[in-house]
């Protein structure tokens, strides 16, 4: 059975509200006057990190990760609850608790609670964290309120994290050493959007992070909200740094909207809608269903992944 | 690093009121005006669970032992949130998810979320599970607030799931079907004492769930309060069930008192505060340290393992 298929089989025993049909980044569940948002993601070892990664990355991007759900809901981190695996190494796990120690400071949420297991020597780590927090606002925006017309937006940089990936595995080589470190603090350190989701989420139709790619991710927005979301692949907001390692012709802005980890976030909103950050309007959605592609004015076709599926 | 090693650099981390020193079942957060109770453990196969286990067993024993953690502080499950591993077997993630099924249909606890990831053929499967819950009263019993001279009580019958663990592999033999089959259940799907924790959370001066052996945990009580728990063998309710299987002398009950996975909750409370539900009377609070073993009015030496540590 693939993942989809045993996630569908989740879907009809989560009816309750809260779950959002487990179709959004997080759970919304009213309790007293306001609304608390929980999520929960596993990073297991030799899947999403490799065991020669830093430990005191994995740290930060367990928590980020989870933090950049909350984000996409406009909530507040409240705290976090971590699950850990040992696997007989107390240099690893030194390195683990000092990324665990600047990760909690840095992003303010306390580590409230957890559970600690060993998997022996050479066990394979699979590492949990459910990260919860609060949203203020009457409404929490998921994935399905787009309507044709709708522009569409993301923040910040597309492709930056994917380009660190580059540098990481010896596929790319920056010229110079600050680009180089700062592409790699993208792809090692993602800063999920906080404030701007908090900004945001209230003038949103949809709102969701980019964490599996900018073109995967769309496609779950268009096929939670019933629409085609056409993205105008040259208006994809792309860096210096990326266009010195990459240039700007379509394959390179291809790879960027198919990298992920960007923990951009991706939006809708109506047009006349004056959005209080700066964010940069990458299409627009329209009656049909899926991702459309356009670039100079034309229409520009799908590559075979748009993003990254996790296996 | 030993995991308690690793769990004093976590301590040092985790500061918030919250998270009670991460030395209680669950932590405790208040939001809006009442109090959010949330706990999060994982389960490990070959160290918590075998590859021969009924996997509908397996979850709902991950949802049964982060229930009890509720239990034991007087919350109401609202829902949980639960990060699994695909090891490309069908037949298991079906059994799984028909497991699940019943436990969430059972303890009336909906699925809001999680996080499924694949581990691969033949990999070891982690499973973990967020529960979190709702107290409402002004006081959240902790492991800490027993005071010399306060009585000390358990629920239910202490060592069944012990028992039941024995003719699960084989060590031991009901001489009838019936007591067999009461047994393994009793180990195989266990019932958090939710109801019961509601009623008395209220009364007590603290209050944990028995997981890992009755003298091991009155030891954890023991330290965090600051005295010594002295606890009389004779009086540890011993099911009939247990008592035909493997009698009732010394050696008996102290495999019971040691055994671990009961989910019964163990309290203290003063003499004098009427207990709205059946309980039974194990020992007493008094100054000193650590647990304390009686037996026909005489000391008895503890056992070199007081339960089931987790390594």
């Amino acid at each position: 059975m693939t993942e989809l298929d045993f996630i569908d089989q989740l879907k009809i025993l989560a009816t309750h509200p809260a779950a959002r049909g487990l179709a959004d980044d997080a759970a919304v569940l009213p309790f007293g006057r306001h609304k608390l948002v929980m999520t929960h993601d596993m990073l297991v070892e030799d899947v999403h990190f490799l065991p020669s990664a830093d430990p005191a990355d994995v740290a930060w991007k367990l928590i980020a990760v989870n933090l950049s759900d909350l984000a996409a809901k406009g909530a507040k981190p409240l705290g976090i609850l971590m699950g850990y695996s040992q696997a007989s190494d107390a240099a690893w796990d030194n390195a683990f608790v000092r990324g665990l120690k600047e990760a909690i400071s840095h992003f303010r949420t306390p580590l409230l609670g957890g559970d600690t297991v060993s998997v022996g020597k050479g066990g394979k780590r699979a590492l949990s964290l459910t990260a919860f927090g609060e949203a203020k606002g009457h409404i929490v925006p998921a994935r399905s309120g787009a309507v044709p017309g709708h522009a569409i937006y993301v923040t910040g940089h597309i492709g930056d994290a994917w380009a660190g990936l580059q540098i990481a595995t010896g596929k790319a080589d920056a010229t110079d050493i600050e680009t180089s470190a700062a592409l790699l603090k993208i792809y090692n350190r993602p800063e999920p959007k906080l404030e701007e989701g908090r900004a945001l989420s209230s003038l949103v139709s949809t709102m969701m992070d980019i964490s599996d790619g900018l073109l995967l991710d769309a496609s779950r927005i268009a096929k939670a909200s019933g629409l085609n979301l056409e993205i105008d692949l040259d208006r994809v907001p792309i860096s210096p740094a990326f266009k010195t390692l990459f240039g700007d012709d379509q394959a390179a802005r291809m790879n960027a909207a198919t990298g992920g980890d960007d923990y951009q976030l991706l939006l809708t909103a109506s047009p006349e809608t004056v959005l209080p950050i700066e964010v940069t309007r990458i299409g627009q959605c329209r009656a049909g269903t899926g991702v459309s592609l356009k670039s100079n004015g034309e229409s520009v076709e799908l590559p075979e992944s748009l993003g990254f599926i996790h296996t």
